[in-house]
């Protein structure tokens, strides 16, 4: 972690997409025609691993759902990052439509202003793991820290930790090197936000912390968050490096401005905080006791 | 314009970002630190043509506006698909923050749930041109038609006729070749929204017209849409081939499940139809007159 009040940044850029579509007797006639036409397939055209990339968006809290798999891998290894409770049902039949086999669902940290969809997924869909940061203090299927890898197929997330919104906010970033999605993404959760960032003064929020705990990465990085009020969909850390009205602040600087943003009681958080210590199943667990 | 009940398709994946920053005095220092660790340009990773791409989200009437720019070339041109009023501001700051050269601003089809920005942006950015189909009978600096291109530096949209939500709607699709955007990018307007398509029952539309102006891209193609109610944000031709509900339909079933959709008259119409048929300017030049 280090000391620098700017972000992430990183390369060049492909979100290379492969789908398979299973056969389809209404479709077949049609297909065949169209292929005469111009169809190709995305696995003929490069042997580069195949990220399948959907942002997923939560219109009461404004969240952002992100869907990662492996498109080129035979299983199409699926993980979601901070699924919301209430989109559960639209966002697993979208990884059915797209034949992904969901293994993972992520959360950057201990929401406040929604219920994850975590706990929910893992009752619909057997053999999923949650997976949330050890600094967190909640419980899910795998505890993850600093520097731990995400496997889904033949990509991959790194774990970092951007404390200071909670204690246990982390940033998964997708994989380094040629065989990886260029640029890298980042899915930054409430620590940076597009032209922001998240309170720090709940759940073990600290302005400090949260300043000190922004890294480096290559500035054509994409910045994911986890989400926008404006209707910004992704940013850049180069973009923030230049723009974002806090993060851009020295130290001193940043510390009053978040000290000072007179925010009211977040109305979620006496809900969403218990629930999501435990996957957002606080309520099928209460009753199970 | 052929006769399939099936969509856009087409080939291989790269969102190719290239941006370069200008010099900042006060992240200076810091960016040359970061320069040690991992800073890399954009520009020296490839030769190849480079879109800049955002959407943007307008949460009221849940539109999709798209930034789209040619990042490699000097001028850095940029044009923006359906603009919504409310949001100029939004968009012009970040294509100020990206070093952009704004040169159109344009719309598929008279939109009739909010006002166009196309007018306002030409207010505020003088050499913006407005772009409407001739079909919509609307006014604009620029009418286009089936097959025309709209060249934004070495980047190009190509213009094709998707009339049937209303009697002027057209498709915007990103160049076919090399040197132009991987897959191929489709902004449908209200003509295929993902998992469904617009409503003909206004504005000259006509669920047969609709049914027949559906033609044929690579199954990859990505579909962009005006709009979304559910928080997807994409989707691709192939994917709607299988899982659209309307438009995998029959003709005949097709056109029954639109006459028969009973949707409450649009509360904006009479509002946004006639705003919209002067670039969203009604109300500037009727009190000019």
């Amino acid at each position: 972690m280090l000391r620098f009040r700017c972000l992430w940044l990183s390369s060049c850029s492909s979100l290379p997409f492969n789908q398979q579509f299973a056969p389809s007797p209404i479709l077949s006639s049609l297909r065949s025609k169209m292929a005469a036409v111009s169809y190709s397939t995305q696995s003929s055209s490069s042997s580069s691993k195949k990220l399948l990339f959907r942002q997923l968006f939560e219109k009461e809290s404004s969240t952002y759902t992100y869907l990662l798999a492996d498109a080129s891998h035979p299983d199409k290894p699926a993980l979601l990052v901070d699924p919301v409770d209430r989109t559960v049902e639209r966002d697993l039949s979208l990884v059915k439509d797209l034949g992904l086999k969901l293994v993972y669902a992520i959360n950057t940290h201990v929401h406040a202003d929604h219920v994850t969809g975590s706990g929910l997924i893992k009752t619909k869909v057997p053999g999923v793991k949650s997976i949330i940061s050890k600094a967190s203090k909640a419980s899910a299927d795998i505890l993850v820290e600093a520097g731990d890898k995400i496997q889904f197929g033949d990509l991959y997330l790194e774990v970092r930790a951007t404390p200071g919104h909670t204690v246990g906010c982390v940033t998964y970033v997708t994989g380094d090197g040629a065989d990886q999605p260029q640029p890298r993404m980042a899915f930054t959760g409430d620590a940076v936000l597009i032209r922001g960032c998240g309170r720090t003064d709940f759940q073990g929020g600290s302005s400090q912390q949260l300043y000190e705990s922004i890294f480096t990465l290559p500035e054509d990085t994409f910045i994911y968050p986890a989400h926008d009020y404006k209707g910004f969909t992704v940013s850049t850390v180069g973009e923030e490096m230049l723009y974002n009205p806090r993060l851009t602040k020295d130290e001193e600087t940043f510390k009053s401005i978040m000290e000072n943003l007179k925010l009211s009681y977040p109305k979620m958080i006496d809900v969403a905080v218990p629930a999501n210590m435990v996957c957002g199943l606080q309520d099928v667990e209460s009753k199970a006791a």
